[in-house]
């Protein structure tokens, strides 16, 4: 079996099961109880929290805020950071932020969208164009979930402050976190990020934000998290997360898995038939995602009919699959014709893929998509 | 090593990870992925959900939304369920409950608690005073987190529901599902439940709401749990719950704990030394928490006394530990006086537990406490 829906999940990798297998039964301590095997875990997560941070930030900057999912963390910067006057988001953003950001509309804050580029990147001028004097919010997706299109969030965060110093600047980096070589910018208050995508668990994410950030809790109770968000901490899944997470970025890591997963996509586009695909990812996008459509089919039976070949892909975002809408809202504001939009699909990969699996899985994909379309003669 | 803090957090079931562990790394697809790998896990969680309302509740007339912990539970039902007017609840809510009927206070609901009895059941005659033609939601908890006191929750909410037949019922069941044999009637809406209070992984909990309840989501997203809690389903952590919930009530598990815990509290109680400890918790509580209180002592020492000693025990509620405050908001609203307020600690017990366990912790507690009133002498 091949997988190539890294971007919807990823298997947990085994070394960091190992390494955080202990969490789950012997260290299995409530970390708020007072006496010393629950105050060392206490101790252990905060340790976490800043190994995940220095990641791709300054630790005396930023602080990480441990949430159940990068829905979660999108949900939190939105709902506690956008409070007053308009939000201005774009058109290409996850459902967890775009759906958040409707219901701050229907709240009584002003819900603004901008348009995309037609590689799903979004159009930075229109974007500055909504942003004014009441603007409490931006939110701006890192990598697109559905093309891959990396935004250029330092340089638009800096391009909101200079039109309003007050306004927040959230970027949602889940399929960006652990992926794509980058620190967080000074101008950036608000990261989200998500364990499962990098290998480790469901059911952990963090916002990343700035330390001098007042942030109101989304989650309210024994005030874990410093109060930003409370509810038992998921000990194992953080600590895997945190495990995972070093993986992706210590000694190189991080700039090794780009160049490797760059030549996997690459071998997948060159290998695929350009007769029957057309490419919808950028070149300089996320090398973790290759979206393309083949003309004339659909994506769900081309999914399908690869599955039982023993390929695993996805149709845009798995995240999002059971609105039951037949098109993706991103791809339509890609301005993708609605003949390409029925047979977009989504290959996106992990460091652990190889060119060889590239090469079979395109092979995979030209015989499908040339049966399905014989079919349908 | 002796475990009595079984309230705070309980030690992962062995079988229960044994059981669920393919769903960790082989069966790691996302359900919202529509190849067969995914899909099929959508309809295991289906099946994982009628499981754990089928413990409590009729699945025709109840679902369960998966939640990732009891406190995001709560807070989904008293934000999403208390939208106008005002809001009872009662002092003796876990944190969860009271800081988000707080929080809806400062939103322009009208927060409204009812005071105690000594033993932390809710006063209700004066809750029922309280409730008024403006009520949206009544929320009681149902086991006392901190001394262990039954509400009769059915009995409250058919009183609520005569006053106000529009009044929402919730009650945060963390400390009863999985221990005390109840079923869910028909005056009750909606009800917090919490797996790793019984054998399974932090991380996960459930709102149990009626079917014919139209509720909001409070996390909003890809649409996951039919569109009630978005992000992707934590599906290891889900099947754990499932498998632990059902260990708890199949075959008369429940009953059976119900009476050998008994056992164990009884055994404790009665070897405690009672020049030492008052009593807290009521005879006709839940078996699973006994609350007691020594004079003139600090909970926080003995509990670190008792660490020493190869014995874990609680003070109050390890889930708002963090808060800082010298006094349980709780124990303080039984009326409980300061002197003994600052001495009270929690034995929470699980089925694991044995009489011999009781047997020893109680000669340790009755050590540490003679010891520490030697040496403040």
């Amino acid at each position: 079996m091949i997988y190539f829906d890294n971007a919807a999940t990823t298997r947990p990798v085994q070394a960091v099961l190992d390494v955080a297998g202990k969490y789950l039964s012997e260290q299995f301590y409530n970390p708020s109880a007072l006496y010393a095997e629950g105050y060392n875990l206490h101790r252990e997560l905060e340790k976490v929290r800043g190994d995940i941070v220095s990641c791709i930030a300054d630790a005396d900057e930023y602080s990480a805020t441990i949430t159940s999912c990068g829905t979660e963390a999108d949900n939190q910067a939105i709902f506690c950071g956008g409070r007053r006057g308009n939000i201005v988001s774009t058109m290409g953003e996850h459902a967890a932020v775009y759906a958040a950001v409707q219901e701050a509309g229907r709240r009584g804050i002003e819900a603004r969208f901008a348009p995309l580029n037609g590689d799903g990147s979004v159009n930075v001028d229109e974007l500055l164009n909504l942003v004014d004097e009441k603007t409490s919010l931006v939110s701006v997706i890192h990598v697109n979930n559905e093309t891959g299109a990396i935004n250029d969030i330092d340089a638009i965060a800096k391009k909101v402050k200079a039109k309003n110093p007050r306004t927040l600047f959230h970027s949602d980096g889940v399929q960006a976190f652990g992926k794509i070589p980058f620190r967080l910018g000074g101008n950036i208050d608000m990261y989200s990020v998500s364990a499962h995508k990098i290998g480790a668990l469901k059911g952990t994410g963090a916002l990343i934000k700035k330390k001098k950030l007042q942030l109101e809790p989304f989650i309210r109770g024994g005030g874990q998290e410093s109060g930003l968000r409370s509810g038992t901490e998921n000990v194992y899944g953080i600590k895997a997360f945190g495990i995972a997470a070093k993986l992706r970025y210590f000694c190189g890591a991080c700039e090794k898995n780009f160049r490797n997963t760059a030549a996997v996509r690459a071998r997948l586009w060159e290998l695929l038939d350009k007769d029957l695909f057309v490419r919808i990812s950028p070149e300089n996008g996320s090398p973790y995602i290759l979206t393309v459509a083949a003309r004339g089919v659909r994506g769900e039976t081309i999914l399908h009919m690869c599955d039982d070949e023993g390929l695993i892909i996805g149709t845009g975002s798995a995240c999002s699959s059971n609105a039951a809408k037949r098109y993706s809202r991103v791809i339509q504001a890609c301005g993708i014709p609605a003949e390409l939009a029925d047979g977009v699909h989504r290959l996106s990969i992990c460091p652990e893929n190889t060119v060889e699996e590239a090469e079979r899985a395109a092979g995979i994909l030209n015989r499908v998509v040339r049966i399905d379309r014989e079919m349908m003669k």
